[in-house]
């Protein structure tokens, strides 16, 4: 039976931009293997076996060829096939990939079709693919497409497998949309945060170290101290006290937490001592738990807010590692709050109000909050029995973000066993998306690990306890924060704040002096006194995006004052040390 | 042959006072069957085993028995024995413990010796010990001694022998000596910090997390990050850059390091992953010559100065742990200084004024530094094979040590093998002494990790590193300052500064005006609002050591002031808050 849509979509339009890849890929390696064409995020791929590897310039020699195949406007025609008839098929054109997802989808009793590309005019087949579709009626409706990059992907991600090649593309309904897409990736790969990371000596990473571990060299801990000390200034203001827990515990405490039942596979594997297996830390909660627990507490202490920046380690496999936003060592912005169903709705909205000052604080525009609620199916089973409690923190929550304002949406069914969830997603100052963090509500660990207070009544009861860690991991937020801003931290952050510059070896007397002066205001500060050019002097500052150089000549010596030239405005200005002090503090 | 000996020491007053203690509790219990009794600092024990558990009240009944023995004047006789002969001896007292000593010591070939008591007019024996001697002349000189304690102790300290009961006792040469002794015990019981940490909510341990592993409560927290923001203050007054690495690492990079050849006892066993093994960093210097070698240097970065307050692991057999003192994990107060062999002497000199600030600040008076010199005999042996380098920088640190007026002693050939070492060993407030710090000077490691620097002729060039660590771990330095301090630690590191207490219900609300203002003014305040008389109000501060407390009831409210009273002095005196705040800030 012959399948024909009327209407189609984005989707479409990628899925047929696969085919015609794929088209030319055959056209200019007639032995090509298929491998899996899918459409992403953004566009589409293709996976192929072929008689030599891709280079860059094979890119626009298939995309001419695709335009070719564009104009003819060829039709896409869908049909259900018989599984046996396929494999048939596929023999005499020896695609012995696609033999093999028959034969799987034939085992699992799927329906399976064919859609074929064939001329307007005399219905000449010109390609077949085993597809689900939708499709374009006909290629000449694949929108704004471009190929991206060629990468090596094993056959169904097993590296096992033979490595086949696979070519990217991206696809959209107009130009403009195109463009966009091209540029923001341009800028994306300027802001990569790896790169940046090595050009502006934040961190690195040692292969007698391990994978996933990062480093931070001096000017990456700068970033790090100033996020934990503003994190710090706020917890303080907020009533957290500050603990501090080690990185490992014994079994007993990962199997009480439900760690060691439900997570193990993302935890490092134990060493064993002592006849007792030591675990790393996946989080801190079973820790601050137990600091919970080793005083008692009456109503008058709750809530209790406990924070750390705690140093967590989780197993990734090295193939999912990426820079600083996939890891295997982290430290996070964590906190623990201990509190009464009654002090729930007020906690929770401080803890919103300090994610949306700190999106304030790093201009962070576009933002939003995924709430995962229970449903009532669920309960008993995939959810603490307590429908009740449910319903009343989950009303607590919505009215919250409703109050504040937060943009969120809905996830029904998607709560943690445990209690509600909140996950943050940000975007960057070009669009790109970031997973931030993550905050939970918990019902059911303080009951696991007896935590108590003492009430008015006399009464012991259990506390609720909220998760939250709005600055997320120094890793993730870092590796966000170099991109958003494109390493070009603001003055408050910036691993060297002002770089001094004599513009020649006369000056550097009283280039030391004004670096005195700084240092002793506590700026973050250093003295480039070699003897290059001026020119060469601002370039390499530039370089390294220090917010301000203070250039300093004959000039500046006399009237005792600097020359000051900011990078994000490249103004400059001449003023006294002090004067500029003031301005900035 | 009779021995006799004319002079004699402490060592001997001591090792007589527990052949004493024996033969009094072979009076007490004829079938006592004694272990060993050595000498030990401040005076000597005895293990025995008994037909009963003794009881405290025991000790006065021997001390009673050991009175007549020593008015006894009983004579000490010390001869040569031969093995057979001593076991047949032991044999006929049933003396187990001794037989097994002597049936060692024949297997050895070592010499025996006897010492029998006998009675001064009819030389009646009285009891006989194998021994080495020395003793006193007879038991009327054995200073002035008191039996202090009742532990149990397994046969030659393995848990698969027997317990035994050990008797200590200490005993000096004069009654000032013992009396001040038993009275700096008393002090010291009142200052331990495992007490006193657990009373004033410092630190905790938890069976779930496992043995040595501290978990810092709120105020403990609050002492380290004081400790912590002293250390970044200085450190950055000298230079420092600050780091932070990750706390495991690939067994390679222990390798390269020489720990796992030289430490791996000391270290945790490791984690096996991706078919590497990961092992827990016991110390962070490979993490920080790895940071070094991350970023090329020229020899106008040096001297490079990495400070991190690193989170090590090492693992102490769990007899072995301590309260704080002795730990598994521990957080160092590390740096490392790269730098060349002119600026070793500058560089040094900075470390040690940095410790000469921390003592004053710390009012420790009494502190001394052990210098372990290398030995020309163990040159390509023992020690680094660079004579010219050993020479010059040991000269170079004894002239540090004399001009900063250290006090030192020196320990020759007792170096490390890749260089010189100090040890820092200080004196409590009530002269408790605790080893605090080692600083090491490092020839060998930068070679091993390949650290250069390009020197001004283009050269590359390998720098030496000093280790050094003047806070020494957040463990033992709370330790230590807990009982240095008895708990009432100075206003600056105080974990609460001031508690606000109003002497009645009427005045809470002023009394929540001053803490806001206090708060404001950033001091770690409290306000105690709970209905308790005055009395109980201020017993209850004084049991936490707070150093102030500000009282509050109608006169201070009349005249917006506060009576401010002090724990150091237990004055009071009235001034408003900012009085108050000009006056400690």
């Amino acid at each position: 039976m012959s399948k024909v849509k009327k209407e189609f979509s984005i989707e479409d339009m990628r899925h047929s931009c696969a085919h015609v890849l794929a088209q030319a890929v055959l056209q200019m390696f007639p032995e090509a293997k298929l491998g899996i064409g899918p459409t992403i995020e953004n566009g589409f791929y293709y996976d192929f076996e072929l008689p030599r590897t891709l280079i860059p310039e094979d890119l626009p020699l298939l995309e001419k060829k695709m335009k070719q195949i564009v104009k003819q406007n060829q039709k896409f025609v869908g049909r259900d096939i018989d599984a046996d008839e396929a494999i048939k098929f596929l023999e005499e054109t020896g695609q012995k990939y696609k033999i093999e997802l028959v034969e799987e989808f034939k085992k699992e009793g799927r329906d399976l079709t064919f859609y074929e590309n064939v001329m307007p005019n005399d219905g000449k087949p010109m390609f077949v693919d085993l597809c689900r579709g939708g499709h374009t009626d006909h290629t000449g409706q694949l929108g704004h497409y471009k190929l991206m990059k060629i990468a090596g992907a094993y056959w169904r991600g097993d590296e096992k497998n033979p490595m086949l090649q696979r070519i990217y593309g991206t696809c959209w309904k107009t130009r403009e949309e195109l463009d966009a897409h091209i540029k923001q990736i341009a800028e994306a790969k300027k802001r990569d945060h790896r790169v940046l990371g090595k050009k502006l000596g934040l961190f690195t990473f040692d292969e007698e170290v391990g994978a996933g571990l990062p480093l931070w060299l001096p000017k990456g801990t700068v970033l790090i101290d100033q996020l934990e000390a503003l994190a710090r200034r706020k917890e303080d203001e907020h009533g957290y006290q500050r603990v501090r827990s080690p990185h490992i515990a014994k079994e007993e405490l990962y199997i009480r937490s439900g760690h060691l039942p439900y997570y193990k596979d993302s935890m490092y594997p134990p060493m064993e001592m002592d006849n007792e297996k030591y675990y790393l830390k996946a989080m801190n909660c079973p820790h601050h738990h137990k600091i919970y627990a080793a005083e008692p507490k009456s109503y008058r202490d709750l809530p209790v807010r406990y924070a750390e920046y705690g140093h967590c380690y989780r197993y990734e496999d090295s193939g999912a590692l990426f820079g600083l936003m996939r890891v295997r060592s982290m430290c996070m912005n964590d906190a623990h709050i201990y509190c009464t169903d009654e002090q729930f709705e007020s906690e929770f909205k401080k803890v919103i109000e300090l994610y949306l000052y700190y999106f304030e604080l790093f201009g962070i525009e576009k933002y939003q909050m995924r709430f995962s609620k229970h449903n009532k199916e669920g309960l008993g089973k995939k959810y603490v029995d307590n429908e009740k409690l449910w319903i009343k923190t989950e009303k607590q929550v919505q009215d919250v973000l409703d109050k504040c304002k937060v943009p969120y949406v809905i996830a029904e069914g998607e709560a943690a066993f445990y209690g509600l969830k909140i996950d943050v997603q940000v975007w960057s100052a070009i669009g790109r998306e970031f997973t931030l963090a993550t905050n939970q509500l918990d019902f059911a660990v303080p009951e696991k690990f007896n935590l108590k207070y003492t009430d008015k009544d006399g009464e012991e009861k259990t506390p609720i306890c909220i998760h939250r860690a709005p600055l997320s991991t120094h890793e993730r937020m870092i590796g966000f924060l170099t991109e958003h801003y494109a390493g070009a931290f603001p003055y408050w952050l910036a691993p060297v704040q002002v770089r001094v510059i004599p513009v020649g070896k006369d000056f550097v007397k009283y280039g030391e002096e004004v670096l005195e002066e700084l240092k002793k205001a506590g700026v973050r500060v250093e003295i480039d006194d070699a003897s290059d050019s001026l020119g060469k002097k601002i370039r390499n500052a530039e370089m390294m995006k220090i917010p301000y150089m203070f250039v300093l000549g004959e000039k500046e010596v006399n009237d005792k004052n600097v020359t000051v030239r900011s990078y994000a405005t490249k103004d400059q200005e001449v003023m006294t040390v002090s004067e500029f002090l003031k301005g900035e503090k």
